[in-house]
């Protein structure tokens, strides 16, 4: 491995490659000499998560985004968070492809992460990945993750903005959606808006989003094509009000706040659980009950 | 409340008043005097799991069970884990019906737990909901969850014997299935097997579990039509054939050692989180970055 100050020094130095060994340094658990040298650069990047169902056109989406930051001559980077299970590799394999045609844009870093662990959810070094970009002066970042797992709960905490994108006739109707996934929308994307069953599944949402409270920001809905570009613009002017909407309020220390608090909470659970689990299989005593159990292994933490 | 002392007498004496106000005092955080008292008592029962996308017919195969489980004159505990999500609880509540033929039945006991937390994980009561029923004398429980969250994974954790259900030309394929339900199934059932689609679903399977490393146990594939019964007789006796395999390999002791081990690790967990979340709510520092202050709010612990 590169040593951390040469490291350092192609990261200073805008070179990619440093972005990416950065990355790689922080999955492979070495975050926290990085962060203590980057952490005050960031602060900087707009954050953009992207959930959804599989099939709904996520990568798709996140090109056309890609492609209308460009536009604005913005930096972007595009953090692809992969479930683990063995069935989707074909598919996310095959959605990756989409974004092919920003490989060779030196103003794109796009970087593929597997989720940590057999629940799916965003690995403590996307986070991460997260910070290493904005330090690294991406003006935007993209996370997308595919709705599996808890990954697109854990989404709304990294980001600033969070898209949920749906698709129209899928037969997933709403009510099928998992707990969680809607209340954590800042704007909706039904995508494959020219879909004979769109404006239904638009109705839907606005029933769906009548039940829901929400707070000063109600969620706003794009209809998006996003082969053709059809509504990329509007989804764009939804980021930015939004944006605009967290700076004026002030909710944007808020979010900052809960998306360091986040990262806080995931890297000590993980040591906390790590000795939890070491402590657990060293205790051989099955003959209390699990309360008793749990009781003792606490007083001797 | 009931004082312990008169809700362990309605206990002991047999009454589904009392085992239904353990559960309830489990519920509200009071498991612990209870488990004191009556965890000895359990480890009699047949726990079954049963998961699988919403609409797959669950509620319907429930009953089914339910119904054939009777038929061999074995008492019955039912426990259905809802998500917390508003959107599912019309067609829960429906579901829900299906079950009614057996309210009248004092041999079977239904009882509805909430999933805890907006992640809809199966909650640390339903732990305590099993192991009540178990002392309580129940011969079989079925533990049923909707597949959402990280729920039908944590059921994996508590169950014996984990039926995953899932439904021909639903739209969903097996590639959309969220990472690790395939590799929990002990049995999978392909409900709503007179559907023309029925036999792709059960080749699609098949090919599945190639891919899948599986131990000593190869899940059993058991195809149901459950709202009229058929397929029900050889569903249960995939169940007997999977309990038989844990006895006479031994795997029971390491599944039941699992379950103890999952739940003193819930409730260990849960007082860790709760006090992680005040201490960094009490962490005004947000000039370090997350490591560093990670690293200082466990040194304070």
């Amino acid at each position: 491995m590169l040593s951390l100050e040469n490291l350092l020094v192609e990261f200073d130095a805008g070179r990619p490659r440093g972005l990416a060994r950065a990355i790689t340094r922080a999955e492979s658990g070495d975050g926290a000499s990085l962060m203590r040298s980057l952490y005050a650069r960031t602060g900087r990047a707009l954050t953009i998560g992207l959930t959804g169902p599989p099939g709904v056109g996520k990568s798709t989406l996140t090109s056309a985004l890609v492609k209308k930051a460009r536009s604005l001559d913005k930096s972007v980077g595009v953090i692809s968070v992969d479930p683990s299970s063995p069935f989707s590799h074909g598919a996310l394999l095959g959605d990756r492809i989409r974004l092919t045609e920003h490989f060779v844009d030196p103003k794109v870093f796009i970087r593929s992460m597997a989720a940590r662990g057999h629940l799916g959810g965003v690995s403590g070094a996307t986070g991460d990945a997260v910070l290493l970009m904005d330090a690294f002066g991406l003006d935007v970042i993209i996370v997308e993750t595919v709705g599996v797992g808890q990954s697109e709960i854990e989404i709304a905490e990294l980001a600033q903005s969070t898209l949920v994108a749906l698709q129209p006739g899928s037969g997933d109707s709403i009510q099928v959606l998992k707990a969680g996934i809607m209340e954590i929308a800042d704007i909706f994307v039904v995508n494959k808006a020219d879909h004979p069953m769109a404006n239904q599944l638009k109705r839907e949402i606005r029933s769906m989003m009548e039940i829901l409270q929400y707070g000063a920001w109600v969620p706003e809905l794009a209809m998006t094509q996003a082969l053709e570009g059809t509504g990329i613009d509007e989804l764009w002017s939804a980021i930015e009000r939004h944006r605009a909407y967290l700076f004026e309020s002030g909710e944007i220390v808020r979010k900052r706040r809960a998306a360091f608090d986040h990262q806080v909470r995931q890297l000590a659970l993980g040591k906390l659980q790590h000795r939890l689990d070491a402590a657990i299989a060293a205790h051989p005593d099955l003959s209390i009950d699990p309360y008793a159990a749990s009781e003792r292994i606490l007083a001797e933490f």
